[in-house]
């Protein structure tokens, strides 16, 4: 396993935990500010700020993308929402090949509607069906513009309204049923990584009493992004009360031995959501505190 | 699939269902005026009326108890804790029995000190072999008193605080393990029941793209318990925020007729914690609605 003890080459920060900090330019310069080698954007925060502007920001301070976010949310009533959705994917592709992300991140989607508290269905049969047919088009897209898909398992806690993918065990069936050869994605980097993976989010997956034998499973082709916080006990909030990588109670340590031993060797990356407290945060503490984690806790 | 739409003789109120409706017996009388045939009551809210007192209201209303909440909460930091918890597993079978309890429902724990917002451990490992031995040990003396133990998979969402076993597939292979002849509960009116199985509630288990599957691996002798109450988009707590059914996203028919395929025929037990919505409603109106929403939506 990596030592991580002496710098913080290895850190990623997810974009996302500095939502506090103002447009992307600022939290950009912020994380350059702090020896910060590598981010993963979100897309909305990217459009803030346009996206001409945003590659410029990475040439200037050589960052790294070790994710792009995100891509998904297949699930529609109709056809008309679906084809909209795989529209938008397909500008999520092209927005992560034009800034050089290692992946675009897919948080699939569930039930349409459920995500502003009104659903339309109930049916999470029909939605994994859509949610395989719109990564199966996707991925045609994706290959071409050699860009890996990394489908995201949420926590189960998400299961109604943004991921109906919920374990690392159902998103590598998809995996293994949409791209059964592990063909790599020609041209990025040399790297061997198939087509399509997953990204590991240890607050996602940390419950799961089968994650270290289906992140052996993965293995390197297939675990194309490793994101970390913690969980808090108590969580006040479902979706943004996310802790510090230390302030909870994941093993994270532990969760990172497996994956390095599966062949992973990349970032580990940042993605706290916390309303009340990290994004209330200037941003300068918020990463002298990812770092300093970074190298004692992860 | 049984017709639930004519009548409520099987329907079950689990007590914590009117936690805002006052003592155990005040939830009696007013089950009781409903013409409700089963309950499922907490040893708190027993232990505040006295467990005399609640197995003469039992026989004055001719109640069944479609399950009796709650044992389990096995882990410790050391010996003297996990003897305690047996101790404490002991009483709680000595009075299911006492009030004629069809299973014993165990909300098995996790790390110790997380329920109380102080985590002592971040060892789910150790958390889960607290959990299998003090079950093991728990239902040797089960037997004895012919009381079947019914594993209750909670909600990932709860896998820090209240328990590590967080789905069918982890319960179903801790009764295959500890229990593989599937040994019924001698002297349970003469019912076909393994000594050891699950709680099915729609709650805890609905998002599992594994759920048909592993129902049916369970069986009539595993499938000792079914609860509904609905998940709700936007939950808003991670504990007292379940929702009436119907008024969520769980396809409940779909759920029931998995396990009456698998020969389960007995109560379906609401259970819902609600702090702010439906424990706040008068008993009278929370058991109207749960007998409306029993005859047309679940």
């Amino acid at each position: 396993m990596r030592d991580f003890s002496a710098d913080h080459r290895w850190l990623s920060i997810n974009t996302a935990t500095l939502r506090g900090a103002g447009p992307l330019d600022k939290i950009v310069e912020a994380c350059a500010r702090h020896g910060i080698r590598a981010i993963s954007p979100w897309r909305d925060q990217v459009a803030g700020i346009g996206i001409e502007r945003m590659a410029q920001l990475i040439a200037e301070h050589g960052l790294a993308l070790s994710g792009y976010c995100r891509g998904g949310m297949f699930p529609a009533m109709d056809a008309a929402g679906r084809r909209a959705a795989l529209d938008d994917n397909r500008r999520a592709v092209d927005e992560a090949r034009a800034l050089g992300a290692a992946c675009l991140v897919l948080v699939v989607g569930s039930l349409p509607g459920a995500l502003r508290g009104a659903p339309l269905s109930k049916d999470l049969f029909a939605a994994r069906n859509d949610v395989r047919d719109g990564i199966a088009a996707t991925l045609e897209y994706a290959r071409t513009a050699a860009m890996p898909l990394a489908i995201e398992p949420l926590h189960p806690m998400y299961a109604a309204d943004r991921a109906c993918v919920n374990t690392m065990e159902q998103a590598l069936d998809l995996c293994d049923a949409l791209d059964p050869s592990r063909n790599g994605a020609l041209g990025v980097e040399g790297r061997d990584r198939a087509a399509l993976g997953v990204a590991v989010d240890v607050y996602h997956v940390w419950w799961d009493p089968k994650l270290e034998a289906q992140i052996a499973r993965a293995g390197r082709e297939r675990l194309l992004a490793f994101h970390v916080c913690d969980w808090l006990t108590p969580t006040r909030d479902l979706l943004e009360d996310r802790g510090m990588m230390g302030d909870g109670v994941i093993d994270i340590p532990q969760i990172r031995g497996w994956v390095e031993a599966a062949g992973f060797a990349g970032y580990s990356e940042v993605e706290i959501f916390s309303r009340d407290d990290w994004w209330m945060r200037p941003a300068d503490e918020v990463l002298a505190t990812c770092i300093l984690r970074h190298r004692t806790v992860v």
